[in-house]
Parts: structure tokens; C-alpha cells; sequence
């Protein structure tokens, strides 16, 4: 791989959401990409954003700039949005995507892959933090201990998706729901002790909520504890507070986590050993964002070299995501 | 890259020392290995391994068996055997090493590149954890946190270099030393704080010392204590215990260690994250081994693939550590 220095990569951003904005702000820490252009689904002109000279298009005018971008930054949801989205634009750019619905990773590469290659392009699928840098300690720490046990605790972090599940409670106005895992969990793990875990004993789930005038205050409780998928598997704890204190010490979008590898070495596998990865975000579309970014990176450079198709995190080197030459990495980082 | 399944992947082990006989150990975890050959500079009939049908040869014959060996491992030291070794056996052999001399890397890796594309081989140096795994979880967190600081922390662990030290005093008969993170440098860390660390404030040196009959122990923990290079920059402490002791409680070879970045992302930095990896280990030989062997699977394959030259972790996608094939990884891991 060459490093080539002084030439900037013309990145653009489809969807200007939390995810959208942490890309531009993750292209402004690097010296070597520069934004030039967003797609919105919105009025383009209804969209404000932080770069001064840039501007935002409507998605219908996105083909026409295919030769002026060299890496699209695709910014919707895994729900809807990517599983239409990534097959399309790999016609006409290099794409990078957060897909994160694990179960249907198979099925989205495999469309990906199909469209990326005939049209001569790269696409790079589910780079974030989980699916990403948890996914990639979890393949080095197997491949490296391969008899053990893994494990991967979320939080402490806001769940957008139980967030969700709380606002559609009767009653309930608006609300926050942190992940959090359980300490003596941690601990058992960190000792070795291979604990077999129910979903009850490894994560805690705690609500923010804020509760309509006159609403049941008991029956919301109870009807969040019992809400099944969400929180009847988990000792949940709900708390009722103001909008003010919500918006006041709720308002972050903090998440991270940890992932382990336990495991044995030896001739009878008389050594313990533990392999720990942990994350703790401010932002958690804003640390996404910084992954997505140095993929893209690699991303730029597999197209320049030639190579065609999907990819994941799983394919990269490591000195792809650096602007770094490898001179540079052996000196400094090995 | 293909997954072939059901053909081994044919090791040979130059040097059967602790890292020689962790080399052993691990081949007996992956399935996809066999060991074929131990080699010696001993007298081959004084060295006992473990595996059944496998013979011990004098490095003196190991050209021979060139074509029967995928990978060769060596396990020779940094300071003297693998300057050498490295440059010398990648003639014949794809070779692997875990050369640890971190100034000397780039001269290395200059070394056995040459040598290596010219007769074809593949060679991997610095696998290992540090340099190996820190060394990635310092590349990727770099990549993905551009603005930000790096920490490095090593234990609880044994350090060879400080033990020897220790046994060269005048008065001492045996002797360990254990190298100790400071845990509110750590925590200073883990806040965010971007604390400036003096060496004294990031590493305790606790020595388990058995002094020879007689001796003047005032003596010796003074000359320990003001060792240049090895103590004097640290605050270390000195135990003076019997030599069952030493046996019974000090005879195990464990390490480990902190490779933490923090960094900030948002438009003003105003977003802090913390990536922590950390590893603890009951056997620093038997878990270098283990990373070795991961990295010998990728060596194998790049060599089926007709690549050639000198690589090290970073240049290596995580795919080709695993046994398992891209489908199975991106179900399963991702």
C-alpha cells in the first residue's frame, strides 16, 4: 500500500442526522479528507451544517456527482434506510455503512457484494464500534485463545431503541433508558470464573421518565418492568422526573461497553488468561462516526488499488486506517 | 482468501525454551496445525518435548527440511539470536518471530524483507502482545481518535530483563522482580484527565529477593534501589524471603498491561471517549506463543496467495487469523 500525501479524499454524507453530523465533524480531525458535499432526504435548504463552503443537495442529485466523490458515507438506519441504500449507491460511488442488525449481515453483504463488483466499486459494511471494534476483539482475542469463553457487556449508555419502546407507554411524555452492566458480573468474569450469565444477571436497565399531567404513575411502571423484549427479562428501575431534569442531565447520547475473551493455554490448559476491550463514549454517533472514517480511509485506498466488492472490518489491515505510512506505524505505534 | 479445511498447516520450532514449548502448546489448540519438527542448538537427544512422533533435530540439519516445514517459528531472543536467525532461515522457510526490541524494528523488518522476497518467503516479525496486540490496539485507536493521547501500562508482571538485574548484585542468590501499574495513574487516565506521567508515576517495582548467606541486606536494597536504568527512576520495593518462598510462591511467569487512548470527537473536541484494552496473564510465554501461532495461519496463507516479504500485525486483515471462513466470521463474530 502506498501512502500518498498532500491529496485530500473527497468525501460525501448521505443523511444529515446525529450520524451524519459526527461524520463531518470526524472529517474535520482529518487532515487528509475533506467534505464535499451532503444529501438530504429534507428540503435541502432546511439543512444547516457546520462546514462553511459546503453544500447540501437533495439524494436526487446525488448520481450526478458520482466523479467528485471518492468515498459516500451512508448515514440512514439498518432498519429501512441501508438494506435499500447500500446496494443502490454501490452502483455509483464507494459506500460505507453502520448496518448494525447483526442477524441480517449475511444477507446484506451478500447484495453489497453482488453490486460492488460489478460496478467496480468498494463498498464497506457495518463499521462502527458494535458491530466494529467489538467485533474485531472478538475475532483476535478467538483466534488467539481458542479454547475460552467470550463475552460482551453494553453500557453504561443510552438505548435508542428502548428509549423508544418507553414513549410509546400510555401516559408516559418522554424518557431515557441507560443500559448498564451488572459490576459483580464484570468481576466474575475478569477472575476467570467462566460464569455461565443470564441475560438478567449481566445487564441492569434503568428509565428516565417523564409522565403526561395526570397519568398512573403505577400503571406505567408496571407496564415498562413487564414489556416483553424490552425489560421483562431484566431487573429494570424506573424513575419519574421532570422534562427540566430530562433535558438537564439526560439530553448526552453516551454509550460504550466491554468485550471479553477468557481462555487457557498450556499443555493441559493449567494457564488462565484475559483479554479485555472496553469503550467509554461521550457520544456514542460521534465515536461511529470516527470509525467509519478511518474505513473510509481504507476504503479510498482499496478502489485506488484496484480491488472491488464488499468488505468488513474483518478484511482490512490495520495500516489501512492510518494516514500513516507503514515506515511511519513500524516507528512509532509497533 | 480461501478457507481451506482439513489440510494442516505443517510448524517447525526453532529453539525449546519457555516460548518454544508455548509454540508447542498452542499447536495443540488449533486443529488446522501439526507440529513436524523441533530444532536445536542443544544436543538434539538432551531435549525432551511433549508432543508424541515428533523428533528433535540440531539446527544443523534444519535446511534439510526445508520443503516439509509451512512456517517456521523462532524463538531465539531479541538481543542476539533473531538479528540473525530472521534473515537467515527466511532463505528457506516462511518464518515467524516475535522480535521485541522496539528501536530496532524498522532495521529489522529492512533486513528480512530483502531477504525474504528474494527466495519467495513470507516473514512476520514482532508478533506477540507487545509489540503484537498493543501494538494494534494503538494503530486503530489512533485511526479512529485522531486528537488524543496514548497510554501504555505493563503488569502486574515478571520482568526477565529486572529479575536478571537483580541476581547480579553482589550477595544475592535468587531473585524476581514484578513490574506494577500505578492504580491512580491508571484512573487518572480512565477520567480522562490526560495526566503528564513521570516513570516514577506510572510503574512500582516490587523485588522478591533471596539473599546468599550472610550478605549485608542493607547493602543490597540500596544498590538495587539506585540500579541506573533498571530502578533508580521508579520507587521500588524490596522483600527479603527464603528460597522455598521464592519456589513455592514466585516461580510462575505471569504479565499483562493497559493500552488506553482517550480523545476527543465534536465540532470543538467537546466529546471525550476512552478506549482501554487490557490483558492479564498467567503465562507471558504461552500467550505470545498463542498470538504467534494466529499470526502463523496468516503467514501460511499469504504465502499460498504468493505474496512475499516482511509484514507485521499491522499489515495483516484480522480474516486470515481465524480458522473459521469470511461467511462463518461475519455470522458468528461480527
Amino acid at each position: 500500500m502506498e501512502v500518498v500525501k498532500g491529496v485530500k479524499m473527497k468525501v460525501g454524507i448521505l443523511g444529515y442526522g446525529n450520524l451524519g453530523k459526527g461524520i463531518e465533524c470526524a472529517i474535520k480531525q482529518n487532515d487528509d479528507m475533506e467534505l464535499v458535499a451532503v444529501f438530504t432526504r429534507r428540503n435541502p435548504e432546511s439543512v444547516k451544517i457546520l462546514t462553511e463552503g459546503v453544500k447540501v443537495y437533495s439524494v436526487d442529485d446525488i448520481v450526478k456527482m458520482k466523479d467528485e466523490i471518492d468515498v459516500l458515507v451512508l448515514c440512514g438506519g439498518s432498519a429501512t434506510d441501508l438494506p435499500e441504500q447500500t446496494p443502490e449507491y454501490a452502483k455509483y460511488f464507494n459506500v460505507i455503512d453502520s448496518f448494525d442488525t447483526h442477524a441480517k449481515i449475511p444477507e446484506h453483504f451478500e447484495k453489497v457484494d453482488k453490486v460492488a463488483k460489478e460496478n467496480g466499486h468498494v463498498a464497506l459494511i457495518s463499521a462502527g464500534w458494535d458491530p466494529g471494534m467489538f467485533s474485531l476483539n472478538r475475532l483476535y482475542a478467538n483466534a488467539v485463545l481458542p479454547q475460552g469463553n467470550d463475552y460482551t457487556f453494553w453500557g453504561k449508555g443510552v438505548s435508542q431503541g428502548h428509549s423508544d419502546a418507553i414513549r410509546r407507554v400510555e401516559g408516559v411524555k418522554d424518557g431515557k433508558q441507560y443500559t448498564i452492566p451488572i459490576d459483580s458480573a464484570l468481576e466474575a468474569v475478569r477472575n476467570c470464573e467462566n460464569p455461565e450469565l443470564s441475560t438478567r444477571q449481566k445487564h441492569l436497565r434503568e428509565c428516565f421518565v417523564v409522565p403526561e399531567e395526570g397519568a398512573d404513575l403505577a400503571k406505567i411502571e408496571e407496564t415498562i418492568k413487564n414489556m416483553p423484549n424490552y425489560f421483562a427479562d431484566y431487573d429494570t428501575i424506573v424513575h419519574f422526573i421532570s422534562e427540566e431534569e430530562l433535558k438537564a442531565n439526560h439530553s448526552g447520547i453516551p454509550h460504550g461497553g466491554f468485550v471479553f475473551r477468557t481462555g487457557v493455554t498450556g499443555w493441559n490448559g493449567e494457564n488462565n488468561h484475559v483479554i479485555e476491550y472496553s469503550l467509554k463514549l461521550d457520544s456514542n454517533p460521534e465515536f461511529t462516526a470516527s470509525v467509519i472514517m478511518a474505513y473510509a480511509r481504507a476504503v479510498n485506498r482499496l478502489h485506488k488499488e484496484g480491488v472491488t466488492g464488499c468488505k468488513t472490518v474483518f478484511d482490512i489491515a490495520p495500516a489501512y486506517l492510518s494516514p500513516k505510512s507503514g515506515e511511519e506505524l513500524r516507528q512509532h505505534l509497533l
